[in-house]
């Protein structure tokens, strides 16, 4: 029976997603939030700001009507970018329409009211549609470029209800990219949201030029950071040292071609953030997540030195070299982890 | 006052730490394995093979005599590689020694003893000097040829003894290179010896070029079962998230000049492994530890499946391709951690 797949999203992973949903025998539709992008995708299916060299299968159907979007759908695919989740949900989420698990790969946590993706879009569906519907996450060390390319990759799928895991598994595994089941949403969505962040702080150090050790240190702090937080919010410390953990935070951090931690890299070499985000046509979600991350971190008395440090260098007009110097030389005498 | 320090061995490390401890105004004595390598390096005071540009100090005393090694000596560093560090103590050792500590960089596991660094010392010390010395292993992300560039650092001083971490601390701190006190010794030192292995898997990704998400999620598998083996072996798991573990283990696993992982990469393009090793002047410790590993693991029952198909390519012919295919389509429908 085929599966039918509404993708919310032209990005880099809608594009990739979509690409691999078809080859399982899924019909996919895919929608823009832009009514300007239809036509140039729909007939040269290439997005080459986006991803060179990717072409969009035939099937994939586009769109960005929202009326009929999720008529016959068994699945729906976020891939808005946190910060425009709420905007693009509040138009489509309307009384009357039937429940319908919703997995998203957006990484990130809204500005103000601080939820994280599954939060923002379970919020929307409820108040204007009457009732939950299933939420899943699918995350891990997922760069678009090398999925685009079908390089073999994992990831997780993590929802509350188990049923829904194994439904995302089951449409998303494929011999090159394999997705386990798990059960901690909160643990991986925090993951993935502050990995972002940490990656800035990674670019920097490339754009530093201070080295792979001083890099390697960053993560590992980086990552017990992010374990307190989670921890705080009621996450299980045994997720944030899977591959939605640590292996996502890996890839961010070293793979060339992430855009938080080129931006980080470009930040380190001097250039300005509004000329940085002005010169990419993708959604840089570490920028406004590491605000959104500082205040989830100051609301729980969390210490996060890192992610203020990145806040310090985007928002506060500190000095990379300085914020970097000051996180080596933290009057930390003993290790201290979780 | 002064304190005397005696490098033992005249690779990578001890060039680069004697160089550290000089300019804090240590006295360094550096003992070469090899009575060939003496003069050499006393008047050229160069080991290009070894590390290019870099100079050791004048102040460095050279020698490759044992009779009055420890003279004077306030600490010893042991930087002689894993499979060599019992014929080297059992040639200094010698009852009457005054005790005195010892701190290793050695990362590995003896063949067939299956025992750690401190663990091959100090049974060759109280077989030969009658009495226990106090030990240390001093790790993190600390790649050689950067911190001959003094680029910054991070690391643990780690002992069952505070005062003894104190002292290696004190020894070691300098504003590029910052150390923490730590005190599980045998995390420690476990972390340190099977980074190695995984990092022989990560340059396998690398030399088949299967991407940096393929490798990140071997980096956050290869932790897991790290954790494992080390919990079992009476290490605290939170040793493994800090910078001696998944710090060291990012460093070695990403960092082009590693000599574990561009083995492993030299493997993964279909090179064979006695010409590879015939080809470094280091020793890659990753290859001698893949045996021990298993062995250990083995012997508490433990799980490790990269361990296992590093074993398998290194030692039992198994196509590189095929291993980490192997590792790609394992069964495990749920994630599983630690």
């Amino acid at each position: 029976m085929t599966v039918h797949v509404t993708m919310l999203g032209d990005g880099q992973m809608g594009l990739v997603l979509a690409d691999l949903l078809v080859s399982q025998g899924a019909a996919v539709r895919m929608w823009c939030p832009s009514p300007d992008a239809v036509e140039p995708l729909r007939t040269t299916r290439m997005s080459p700001t986006r991803l060179p060299d990717f072409r969009l299968p035939d099937a994939v159907e586009v769109t960005s009507d929202v009326d009929h979007l999720l008529d016959g759908t068994d699945l729906v695919v976020n891939a808005i970018p946190t910060q425009y989740i709420r905007a693009v949900w509040t138009r489509i989420a309307r009384p009357g329409l039937v429940p319908c698990p919703v997995v998203t790969v957006a990484k990130g946590i809204e500005a103000t009211t601080l939820l994280l993706p599954t939060e923002i879009m379970q919020q929307v569906i409820v108040d204007r549609s009457g009732s939950p519907w299933p939420m899943c996450a699918l995350s891990g060390p997922t760069i678009a470029r090398e999925m685009a390319a079908r390089l073999p990759a994992t990831a997780v799928a993590a929802s509350e209800d188990g049923a829904v895991a194994r439904l995302v598994q089951d449409a998303f595994n494929v011999s090159w990219f394999r997705v386990y089941t798990h059960d901690d949403l909160t643990g991986v969505e925090i993951a993935g949201a502050a990995k972002n962040v940490i990656a800035i702080a990674a670019g920097l150090v490339d754009g530093l030029g201070v080295g792979y050790n001083a890099k390697s240190a960053l993560l590992a702090r980086g990552l017990a950071e992010i374990v307190r937080l989670g921890v705080e919010l009621g996450a299980r410390r045994e997720t944030f040292f899977g591959i939605a953990g640590v292996g996502d935070l890996a890839t961010t951090c070293f793979c060339p071609h992430g855009r938080n931690r080129t931006c980080g890299e470009q930040l380190g070499r001097g250039e300005h953030l509004d000329d940085i985000l002005a010169s990419t046509a993708s959604v840089v979600e570490g920028v406004p997540t590491t605000r959104s991350l500082c205040d989830l971190a100051a609301r729980h008395d969390v210490e996060m030195p890192i992610a203020r440090a990145v806040h310090g260098i985007l928002f506060e007009g500190l000095d990379p070299r300085d914020a970097i110097s000051g996180l080596m030389e933290r009057e930390a005498k003993q290790e201290q982890v979780g």
